[in-house]
Formats: structure tokens, sequence, C-alpha cells
């Protein structure tokens, strides 16, 4: 397709429209019903084929078009977060305590500009590009993994989704192959001892000092188990045990998460967390019970997707816009579809120094420079056309 | 005095009615308002010389003989606990979550029956009882220094006090020279990191860990930095921190408490417990705030006085009833009276198996051998009478 | 016995003589050879009855007295330790690397003093002193238990010994009834990991991070598992692992003492012991093996006979100077003496700061005010024959 | 040059004789006599222009080709192991407890083959090649910086080496862009505390306790202080403390090992090392004193240079032999150069698991596949040309 970036930028005015409509109006993960009904309106009134309710809130719309060729899936997921937004501008959250501090609006607005685009291109267009609009990726389980289910990548050849990202400056895109973001775990540890007087420790078994030990063994995990070379992280986020200063405590409770980019890295953390609890917990007479419960598993970014993608952005955006990305410690639900179609995942820069633009995500005053909406609809765009294309030239 | 074992079995009854009253209204430590006004009321009546509002809600009484000689105190504390009365009885606390879980009724009832006995034989006194009806005993800093600041103890020559003592049998009386009951302090250790993405340690000072390994640290000083043969103890009853499994905690809460029964041994845990909180906080860069909150000091008897507690319970009670008390973890603010005047403090059997008399203090369902208060009233006033007569016969 | 200190005060010049003798001519536990040929020399020329090579190299001198009566031990102990002389004096050791550096050269001449006086008024003995000189204290399992096999303690009522003291000053003595010196054990830990190199340790088991969170594990034994009011202690003395800073230690070697006065507080400690080490081991991935070794058991000494001391020992040095030892975390063999027939174990000061005599027991330049060893002659022999006279008066 | 394989290939019967006689006669790091002549001797016949004792026994060959043209340097490391050699085979070493047990032999006749090669087709070499034989890289502080200041690198464009390495097979060759071999450093950790008796732990400074602790707090710089995707370890190899099973150790000696791949990851390695020890010896009250030895700065390829590197390589041996190398926590001094000229540094498997050559580097029998000299002649020899090629083409 020609001019494709010219053709979005005359739809970036309604990018912003849409975006700043959904970051007003919020809705937390399981709960986006409004968001769907505005993503199927605006797809239905294009003509594209829309499916409502695809594993719970999500939306899925296809745009076949007039020419035979393969299927590629687009993603944006729709949520926001439990966080009250301080922003101070007319665009801020109505909804008290809840607010689009990861950027999903913007994904979404970026994402409806690509379907506008594909719709009013249908017959030039050699194949056919699903859109998922996809709900609760801030929640696990997470929404994609019910949409697969729901069937949304039946017959589909490529999968690509982006993620404005403040920390990388707008205008520039990132992506690497193979593993890209962390699966991200979380455990429960309940320690019971038996409580007692302060004054006589030999009568109890003091949960604190197990579950204190237990937060020092856990620091050989990654010094002295894992392959320095594998990016891994144990952290445990909250500890909570006692009620009197005078009296020991029965039960502790412990809870954090694991960070992994391998599966086999997991598992022998999993194992070690296993061992240090039973092990522990038998060492000083407490009972341990460990509760781990998977999360996301890793985004990993085909090979092949992955050079397609330095290939177009760096065409689009320069060879020095277009950049290796880090490893992200975060999680995300695009692993399912990476885990069953071969795509790429890829970071928009969406962070201006200069436009004071630099919050971190998650954070109560989160924004985005929204430029980036743009760049990430052309490099949606760019991806699945140059799909199709490379197709027709091979089968041709 | 003869008959005097017999005199007081005879007020008995009395000291259960009073003890029931009591048990049925307990009153927290700080607001004894009622049982002040009906432990005044019972003196009075008796004649005898009182004080009210005495360092609080305490009371004193005065019983002073018709024949000159020194001056002794007899203490009760009056205070209850805030606990629910689990109990299935008639006399079970009135008052929902408060009740007199550590025997104070009991003190109070016994040390009425002994002020009922010396106000009826005040001719045949040669000297003067002062009775101290003590409030607050549970809840440092305690009712004893401010009723010494009011002057209970002016002109006293010896102080004595009893505790019903469960895990004692009923029958049975206990004491010990020296150290008997420790030192009870409290401290709160604030650990002040910096919090941030679970994912990304290295970005925060996880106060978590340091929280651990403060606690894993703090076993040491028992371990290594005690003379073996100074009982102590340093134990944390409460850690608290992070609000969420996937992000380090900015902040850490511990709570805990030490036993010593020594002031150099107290001392040295002070300053390696500081030690321990400034060079961990240092190590990982935190900061660490420690505030150490003595409470009372240990309860230290006087030698000679243990000596007459012997003697004069040995013929009462018989040798074998009279025993040498192990060292007590727990705390008494009678330790205060003990720092100023020579004197004893006693521990009386309160336990019953046979009767299912076995609860611990400070137990929901604790309960004490009311008979024990028959040995508690002898005990004192044999103490108190036995002072008198040695100082007559070495004066005369 | 009339004029016994006076009686012993004519031999001091000989225990100087027989002392300054055995300290220039020191054996080490075991190889007592001369010592005992010396000592039996002495017994025989007084014409007590004399049996040699009792459970070694011990002897066994007995007195028996003109008059019938029951029959007392008294011990003294022979063997010197591996340690160079580095006293500058004319009775320094003559042999290199060997000395009498805790003052079983004193106790064998004191006892020596009490055989003479005691076969020069064997007329007026009413019953049988035995003289116990024991081989290999020092060293465990000790000569006590192999002198017991051979008979010592056959028929005998009584036993009593002393240690010369220079914790102590000179011209006091010390004892306590129950339990006074501890029972001092030995532990081995083998830790057997997985070498490797030093920058791959997930392909290792890292014997030496095992080894060291084994010894902070270890310290929440003392702080946590014993009941405060138990003295004992848990300390590791060797710690060696490892061949090259960049390779990762296969195995790890542990060494250490275990100090304690009461048998269950022991057997906790050996159970929290090897949990610690099972646990610890499974938790990394380690096998380690607990080889632990009792040593002597504590000297307990008996009730009566203590105040037997405090009785004959105040009336020999004043009540001032008759003092109440506090617990002894060293151990003495003399322990299996007492487990077998009632007793007492007696310090005698023997240090004495003006004359520079400070230095503590096993040092090189360990030395004792001689004066002691008349002390330690007069209270062997004076509660002798108290424990003697005490039964004529009871029996006639 | 045509035929470069081939040509290199009639080579391979030298080159495996040269392997074979320095494998007989391996020296250690700093005593590369006879190696060092051997290899003098060889340039010199082949006519390059030849200086002797380079920054000690280096050897710089160098070869002027006939036109003009940048300069190119190849580096191979001549030094033995002090390893005694356990191989059964006619070309064993024959220094008892030196060896060739990492490859070098292999080098050194690889680069010794490319020489000749060389020298024989100087009238159509367009530039200059080095040849770099370096002595000592087995032993900070190493060879290579001292050749550096001889002036080796002078007037060098690029620089190139490789290691023959058995745990990748024969065949295949792998390196990687940026990082790819560790930054190797040395500390040693001295802890004095205040040695005395087993069983009075109060009156010492424990230092094995001091030590253990500071072990376990190791473990948390790499698991909480380091970006989780930088790869990094910190290693105790050795822990020595103590003399006897019942005596506090003074003294505890500790000796590790840092591995790092950048040098602000090195930074706080440190920092946090030093705050450690500061902090734990001051918590305990022991002096710690750390000294930290820098070895090798890591690996770090030019990104040019390693595309280089995969175009040459993977037309030489195929793409799939052609392998992204993982990181290696091993350190090389070829770091040196890289820090100073553009170059890549390059593994070429030496393993090969049907001929049973799978032993590791520094095993007692170690050995490599022949075939890999080839291969390693064939790479660095490839690599020369291509950057030779390269500018002529530009500046043509």
């Amino acid at each position: 397709m020609k001019d494709l970036s010219a053709k979005l930028g005359l739809l970036f005015p309604d990018m912003v429209t849409w975006r700043r409509h959904l970051h007003r109006h919020p809705e937390l993960s399981y709960e986006e019903r409004h968001t769907s009904v505005f993503v199927a309106e605006r797809l239905n009134e294009w003509g594209a084929t829309v499916r409502t309710n695809v594993g719970g809130y999500g939306v899925e719309g296809t745009i076949q078009g007039s020419l035979p060729g393969p299927v590629v899936a687009l993603r944006a997921d729709m949520d926001a977060l439990p966080i009250q937004d301080e922003k101070n501008c007319e665009y801020a959250s109505t909804v008290p305590g809840v607010m689009h501090a990861c950027g999903h609006d913007g994904h979404t607005a970026a994402l409806l500009a690509v379907a506008k685009l594909l719709a009013d291109h249908r017959e030039s267009l050699a194949g056919t590009v699903k859109l998922l609009f996809q709900p609760a990726e801030e929640l696990s389980p997470g929404g994609a993994a019910p949409m697969i289910a729901d069937g949304v990548l039946n017959g589909v050849d490529a999968v690509y989704g982006v993620h404005l990202w403040t920390p990388f400056p707008s205008g520039s895109v990132y992506s690497a192959p193979g593993p890209i973001m962390a699966a991200a775990d979380e455990f429960t540890i309940r320690i019971t001892g038996r409580g007692g007087h302060g004054g006589l420790p030999h009568e109890t078994v003091d949960s604190i000092v197990v579950g204190a030990h237990l937060v020092v063994n856990m620091q050989s995990i990654v010094s002295r188990s894992i392959d320095p070379t594998q990016p891994c992280v144990v952290s445990v986020g909250k500890f909570i045990a006692g009620n009197g200063f005078n009296v020991i405590a029965e039960t502790c409770y412990i809870n954090g998460t694991v960070r992994s980019f391998d599966v086999t890295v997991r598992d022998r953390i999993v194992e070690r967390l296993q061992q240090i609890c039973v092990q522990t917990g038998e060492m000083f007479g407490a009972d341990i019970q460990l509760d781990y419960k998977p999360g996301y598993p890793p985004v990993i970014n085909d090979e092949a997707e992955t050079e397609r993608f330095f290939r177009v952005a760096g065409s689009l955006f320069g060879a020095d816009k277009t950049r290796r990305s880090p490893l992200i410690m975060a999680g995300e639900d695009f692993a399912y579809y990476l885990n069953r179609v071969p795509g790429c995942f890829m970071f928009v820069g969406a962070g201006n120094k200069e436009a004071g633009i630099t919050a971190p995500h998650h954070h109560p005053k989160f924004d985005i420079d929204e430029s980036s909406m743009l760049q990430a609809a052309v490099l949606l765009a760019s991806m699945a056309l140059d799909y199709l294309d490379g197709y027709r030239k091979s089968s041709s």
C-alpha cells in the first residue's frame, strides 16, 4: 500500500479523540464492557466482520481482503488499572481509583486506526487481517488465553502486537529475537509454627525467625543455582506476621514473585523454592506450605518475524531509531499468542523528556506522547502488509 | 498473732465473694475506677486510714497498730486485661473484651482479707501495715512508679507481694533470692528502603530482605554476645511489610521484646541491637530506626527477706511445699518497690490439675483455684507480722 | 584431728618441692608413667596400701584408720598439656612442648600432703580415706571412667576433689550445689557438595555457602530452642574449605563444641544440630555428616555435701572467703565420680594479682600462687575428716 | 587469496608436529623461554620481521605485504598450566606438573601456519599482518598488557584471536558482538576478631560467625543489587579459620572471585562487597580488610568486526556451523587488545564426542580435536585478508 504512513497520519486526530475518550472512561480488567462496545461500534461502522464477547469482553474484527492470501492477527489490549489518576488535564480519568496507567487506551486507538485504514482498502488487500481487541491483560490469568480458546488464532499465520513504552523515547521502536519479556509468577508461603510467650521461645516455633531465614535462604537461588547468563528474579513483596511485641507469632505469611525468561530456569527456581520451604520448615519444626501460581509465560519472539521487524521498522523509522530491546522484567499475556503462532512483540517509544512525559508505567501521573500512537499504527499495519506482500511474492 | 490461719479462714467466703465480684466487673489498666472505689469502701468500713487516687486509681490503706514498731507494706494489683472471657461460669466477666486473666482480682481479695484481719486486731499490732492496692500493673509504665512517687513507700521498712500462679500447684509457695522476674522491654524497628518493581530489585532497597537479615543477625546476640550463664531473650513478635506480591516493599516494621535479669546484660543487648540495626541498614543502603523502650526492671528479692520467706512459709506450708522458684521470664512492676525497700516477691500456687485449672496466665479460659487466695492472705499477713515481731524482739 | 591446718603447714615445703619437681617433668595425658611412679613411691614410703596402673597410669592409695568408719575418696589429677612453657623460672618445664598449664601438679602435691598427714595419724582415723591419683583428665575419654571401672569407688561413701583456679584470688574457696561445670562435647560436620568453576555456580553445590548457612542457622539453637534459664553454648572452632579462589569448594569441614549443664538441654541441642545439618544439606543438595562425640558429663555437686563444704570451709577460711561459685563453662571428668557417689567439687583460688599470677588456665605463662596448695590440702583433709566425724557422731 | 583453505590444509601435518612438540614441552606462564625461541626460529626461517622478548617472552612477527594497506594483528597465547598431564599418549607432557591443558599449544601452531602462508604470499598481500605470540595468558596480570606497552598495537587497525574450545563441537565456530568473556577478579578478606575459650563466646569476637554471615550476606549482591539482565557471579572459593574445636577462632581468611561483563556492574559489586565487609565487621566488633584485585577486563567484541566474523565464517563453515556464542564466564587478557583496537575474539570448536575428546579446559585429561587447528588457522587468515580486501575495495 502506497503512502501508508500518510494515510494513517490523516487518522491521527481520530486516534487522539478515541484515546482520550477511553482515557476518561477507563475500565478494570474483566470489566471492559463499554470499551468493548465502543470498539465494536467503530468496527461495525467501517464494515469489518465483528465478533463480540470473545473470551470475555474481547472483540474480534476481521478485514477480509478482496484477494486471496494468508491471515495475520494484530492485537491491542483494552483494560485499565486500579490506580487513582493524578494528572491535571482535560482527559484525565473520570472514574475514581481507575486509570489507563499503562497505555492500553493508546494501543486500542492505534489498532482502531489500522482497522479503518485496512477496511478502506479491502479491495487491494491480498489476505486477511484480524484485529484482536483483548480484555484483561493486567490481571492473571488474563484475556489472551480465553480469546485463543475462543478461536481467534484459528487459521492465523502470524501475530503482531505493540506496547507504547515511556522508558523509550518517542520516535524510536524496539524489539529483539527470542525472549523479550519475563514470565511473571506469584508464590505464597504460609508458615505455621507454634505461638507462645515472647520470653519463652523454647516452648514455641518462632514463625518470624523461620520466615526471616526463608527470605535469606531464597537469595541463594539466584546467586548460586541459576546460570548467571540467564536473567531471573525472586522477590518477596509481602511479609506479614505477629500480633503483639511480646508474643511469638504462630503464623507468617509471605507473598512474592518470580521472573524468568526460560522454562528450565523457572523450573529450577520452583524446585529450589520448594526445597527451601520444606527444609527450612523441618529445620525449625514449622509447617510450610508453598503455593506457586504460574503467571504468563515469557514473551518469545520468532527469529524470522523479528528480522521482519528490523527490516520493516528500519525502513520506516531509520536504522538508528530501530533498536534491539533489552530484556523487560515485566510480563505480558501476548506470550500465549506467540506460543501458538510465529510473530513479534514490539515496543514503541512513548516517552518525551522535553514534554515532561517521563512517568513510569503504573504511575499515577502516567501519560504518553500521543504521537507514539501514530508510530504504533504505522508499525502494526506495515508488519501485516509486509507479511501479506511477502506471501504473494513467494507464491507467485 | 495466734490462729492467724484460722482467722483468715473465717474470711475465706468473703474473699470468694469479693473476687467474684471483681471478676465479673474487670477494669483495664489505668481505668480501675470502680475497683478502686470498691476497695476504698471496704477499707473505710473497717476503719483503716485510706488515701485514694494515689498514683492514678491507687488506694493506700494504713493500719496503725496500737503499739509502736516498724512499717511494712503489702501490695496487690487490681487491673484486668483486654481479653475476651471464654469461661462458662456464673462469675465470668460481664464486660466484653475485658477479663481478669492474670489473677489480680484474687490478689485484691486476699489483701482485703489481710486488711480486715489486721484492722480487727489493731490493738495487738506493734507497728504499722500499709496496704497498697495498685492500678495498671499490666501496661508499662505501670502503676507502681507513680504510687511510689506519691509517697506510698515513705517510712516503709519492708515490702511484700504475691502472685497467684497457675503453673504451680495450689498449696505450694515459691520464691528465690536475687533476680526472680525479668526486665521486660519493648523495641520497635522501622526500616526505610526504596520501593519499586518486583522484577527490578537493583533499582530498589528491599526492606523485607533487610528485615530478614536483621532478624537472623539478632539471633547472634544471645548465642554469642551474652554470658551463657545470664538468662536473656530477644524475640521479635511482629514483622509487617509490603503491599503487593510484585512490588518491593519500601518500609518494614519490626516489633519485639527483650528479657533480662541484669542491667549489664540488658545494656549489652541494647548495644548489640543498635549495632545490628545501624550496620545492617548501612550494608543494604536502608535507613533503620531503633526505638528501645525499657519496661519494668528485673524483680530482685532481698537475700534476708527471702530467708524470712523460706522460714515463715516453711512453717506455714511445710518444707516440701516451700520451693525455690525458677527464674520467671515475665516482668512485674513490683520491681520498683524492691528497688527502694528490702522485700520479697512470692508465688502462690493457683493451679489444680484435678479440678481442671490449668490454663496459663493471659489465656481466655484462665481461672484460679480459689483456695490459693487464702494461702496468699496467710503468707502476706505472716510475713508482715514476722517482720514486726522480729523488730520487737531485736529491739527489746 | 586437732591442728590439722598447722600440721599440713609443716608439710608445705614438701608440697612446693614435689610440685616443682612435677612441674619440671610434665607428662601428657595417658603418658603419666614417671608421675605415677613418683606418687606411688611416696605412698609406699608412708605405709599406705598402694595399687598402681589403675585405669591406666592411675594410682590408688588407701589409708585405713585404726577405728571403724566409712570410706571417703579424695582425687587429684596428674596430667599436663601440649603447651610450650614460656615462664622464666627455675622450675619451668624441661620437656619441650609439654607443660603443667592447668595446676594438676599442685593438685597432686596437695593430695600427697594429705596422704602423709593421714598416714601419720592412722591410729586416730575412724574410717578409711582413699587417695585417687588420676591420669588423663585433659583429654577425652579421660582417666576417671577407667579408674572407676577398675574399682576405685567400690565401697566409697563420698568423694571430694578440688581445682586450683587462678581466676579466683588465693585465700578464697568456691563451690555451689547442683551443676557447677559444663558437659563439654565435640562435634564434626563434613559437608560434601559438588566442586566446579567459580564462574559457574549453578553447575556446583557450593559447600562454603552451605557451611556458612549452617553456622548462621546454628545461632538459633541457643537463641530460640533452649530454655533461656539453662546455660549452654554451641561454638564452631574450625571451618576449613577450598583450594583456590576461583574454584567452588567440593567439601567443607566444620568442628566445634557444645557446652551444657543438663542432659535434656544437651539432647535438645543435639537434636536441633542434627536437624540443621540434615535440612541445610537437603536444602542445597549437599550431603552433610554430623559426628557428635559426647565429652564429660556436667559436674553436679550433691546438695548435702555442698552444705558440708560451706560449713567446713566457712569455719576454715571465713564466710567472706567461702563463696558460691558461678557456673564454669569448662568440663571435668570428676563428673563421673559424682555420677556414682555423693560428693563435692571445689575451686581453690590460686590467682594473686599483687604477685603477678594472673595468667588464665592453658596459657603458656600459667602459674599458681603456691600457697593455694596448702589451702587445697586443708580443705580436702577437713572435708574427709568431717565426713568421718559426722558418721561417728550420728552412729554413736 | 584463492584456495586459502586448501593451502593451509597442506600445512596441517606441520601444525600437528609443532603442536605436539609444544605439548610435550609445556612452559608455565612467564617461563615460556623455549616456546618463544621455537616460534621465533620458525618466523625467522620464513623471512618474517621478528621482535623477541616483547613484554616478557613475547614474540612479534611482521609480514609486510608488497602492496600498501592497513595493519591487522593476529594473536596466539603460548603458556601452559601447573597441572599434571594424565593423558596416555605419545605426545603427553614430559614436564612433571606442567601441561598444555587449555589448548594454547594449538593456538600457537595454528598461528605459525598462518605466518607461513602469509610469508609465502607476501607479494600479493595489500597491507601488513602482525603475528602476536603472547606469553602468560593464564596468570594475572598477564602478557597482553606488557606486549601492548611494548608497542605491538602501534599502527594496528584491527585485531583477531581465537580460542580452541572443547565444549563446542569441532567444525563449528562461535562469536558474538559486545561482551563475550567475563572480567575475572580476585578478592581476599581477612577478618580479625578476638579469640578465646569456646565456652565463653561473650568474651570473644567469633571470626567464624562473622565470616559465615559475610558469605550469607554476599548472596544478596547478585540477587538484589545487580540488574538481573547483567550476568555476574560472586563466589567464595576458600574459607579457612580456626585451630581447635573448642577455641574461638581469632582470624578468618576468605578468598574468592567476581565475574562480570560490564564495568558499572563490577563497580557496583565492589561497592556492595566493601559495604558488606565494613558493616558486617562493625556489627560484630571485628576488623575486616577487603583486598580487591581486578583481573582482566571483559572481552568486548566490536560490532562491525563481529559482523565480519559472521559473514566470513558463514561462507567458510556454513551458516549452521557459525553460531552466536553464549557468554563465557571465564576471563581472557585478549580483552586488553580489544580495549585499544577494534576486533573480534572467536571460539573454534575443539571437542569431539565420537572421538572421546570431551574433557573440559584445565582438566588433567584435556585434549583437542587437532583438526580444529586447521579451522582456527583458516578463520584467522580469512579475517585478516577480508579486512585488507575490504580496505582495498573501499579505498579504490
